[in-house]
């Protein structure tokens, strides 16, 4: 298994091929997003970074991507009927988005417990929000009801090929911006993005490596890359909301086999990227979003030798959805 | 003197050739800063939004562009003996950081009530602070004698043919990545921007209309373009603390002949601005930086049937550095 580093056809859930055509289909869609550089976060890093900004595509986060190459994926009659998803985070607000612009329902359940701006994302876009209770069980009983009212289709936010295609164009365009890279890392929940960006990139440069960040609270991927199977944990405990989902089936064979590592963090290496962002960068990033950036400044990937010849590292800024309500608050006193 | 709308050569400190000569110079040192959209911004406006994301050049602010055109416009017996400035805002760290580019030293004339954040920039850049009382007195004195000791050359945040040209440059990428645009809004303090902004545009298309967004708690253009001549008030009282300088002869002239209007608009309407670019557009913009956004969102912009054909609406983003320590703070709990 250990010997199966690179991309094979058919083996996963997407391939170069399907993310080649997830490009063409979403282009007329998604932001081209910049790459942002900065010196000054070279010096500090000891290497150079090219920060891929997804927190400047459409719904604030790389969500939007997969969402919108699901849902143009599904034909007319398919379509008609509308989609569904219970996450309340940025995938939601992104199929709700993509949905609009398809003119076709997007069924959204929300725990009643979800965060204020997630809501508020998803009904800026036109999701029509179903309330659930806050337990798993809750979500995914609503969810089964309203599949069973509706016909329409449910678009798991990782675990699905086309969703996986989608957000592999990242490396198609990232690649194309910076050709230099020869590492990128992911922040990694589910392993939706991170198994699009190692299939698409891998694919293009096999040499590249493309390593995980997680926060240490939330550690699941890098517990299951040890153990070899799909662990899930009982609770986990981060500042990054986005980042405390479980491996799918789909997504667990491509972590296994194409990502390099995965770095841990603290939750106080998040904050400090996420300052970094904000104060040098000037990109508003949630706290999982900047988690790249404090896997490339922590201990843990400095001092490991076998990266130390990553000279030109990809940093995807994952998403900005986050509430500034305390800012807003003290610059209107 | 009302006539005059058209840029005519050698009448103003800068043209369109020198802002050409000025790209050519700064190219190699200034980031290209992308230009963002967002439909829902569109929405809320009622017109096509194109911003230029200058809080995302080097330093976080335009600034850069005009500094770095001095800088590299010296000399090498002048450069040796490095430069000044009593600026404490942006132009201090702009300045900074295009004098470590050419290796000279920058001598930056700090009043002691600085904010924390703009005296962290300049020595971050490594310019060196010399410190002074806060009187406007006290900070001239200073700095001539630090002009007296050294022979170092005054590089003025605006009033400054070289440091308007390099402004200039702004309009040259935004027409080029958006050469659909109408109007183009920009911040006014002592006018060197939209000075460059406006020579630059109309050069380029003599019929795009070129507004200031001003604080009303400084608006000192908007009544020296009533008054017919340069007004200075007595104090300023507004959030945005880079908007508080006045017009210098070389950018009146400019703003009295090619500004076409001056949008005024109240802080609360800055920090609604502002929280959109955050929350929206995911850049980190200083209140300065938003108030292009708060212009063409106010009424009396809206309202002024003269601007009710502005359909593609160029937004000048200017800067980014802003004190976030009580967001920091919060997220630490």
């Amino acid at each position: 298994m250990e010997a199966k580093s690179q991309t094979t056809s058919e083996k996963y859930a997407a391939d170069i091929a399907s993310i080649r055509e997830a490009q063409v289909r979403i282009n007329p869609f998604i932001h081209a997003t910049p790459v942002l550089t900065s010196e000054t976060l070279n010096t500090i890093a000891g290497r150079k970074l090219f920060f891929k900004c997804e927190c400047l595509q459409k719904g604030g986060a790389f969500k939007f991507r997969g969402a919108s190459n699901a849902i143009f994926s599904l034909d007319d009659d398919q379509a008609a009927r509308g989609v569904v998803t219970h996450s309340s985070g940025n995938h939601a607000a992104a199929l709700s988005l993509a949905a609009k612009l398809r003119s076709i329902p997007a069924y959204i359940v929300v725990p009643k417990n979800a965060p204020k701006c997630k809501v508020e994302n998803v009904m800026r876009y036109g999701g029509q929000i179903i309330w659930s209770e806050a337990t798993l069980q809750s979500r995914e009983e609503t969810a089964a009801k309203v599949l069973q009212e509706t016909g329409a289709v449910l678009v798991h936010p990782y675990n699905d090929g086309r969703v996986i295609s989608g957000q592999g164009t990242i490396s198609l365009e990232l690649l194309e911006q910076a050709p230099q890279i020869d590492t990128i890392i992911v922040p990694i929940s589910g392993g939706g993005l991170i198994s699009g960006v190692a299939l698409g990139a891998k694919s293009i440069n096999p040499a590249i490596r493309v390593l995980a960040a997680e926060p240490r609270g939330a550690s699941d991927a890098a517990q299951s890359k040890a153990a070899g199977r799909i662990l899930v944990l009982p609770e986990t405990n981060t500042i990054a909301d986005g980042l405390r989902a479980s491996l799918g089936d789909l997504t667990w064979p491509v972590v296994r086999d194409l990502v390099d590592d995965i770095i841990i963090v603290d939750d106080k290496e998040i904050i400090e990227a996420m300052r970094l962002c904000y104060e040098i960068l000037k990109v508003a990033v949630e706290p999982s979003g900047a988690i790249g950036l404090a896997a490339v400044l922590s201990n843990s990937f400095r001092e490991n030798p076998a990266w130390k010849d990553c000279n030109h590292v990809g940093i995807i800024l994952s998403g900005g959805n986050v509430d500034l309500g305390v800012l807003w608050d003290s610059l209107s006193k």
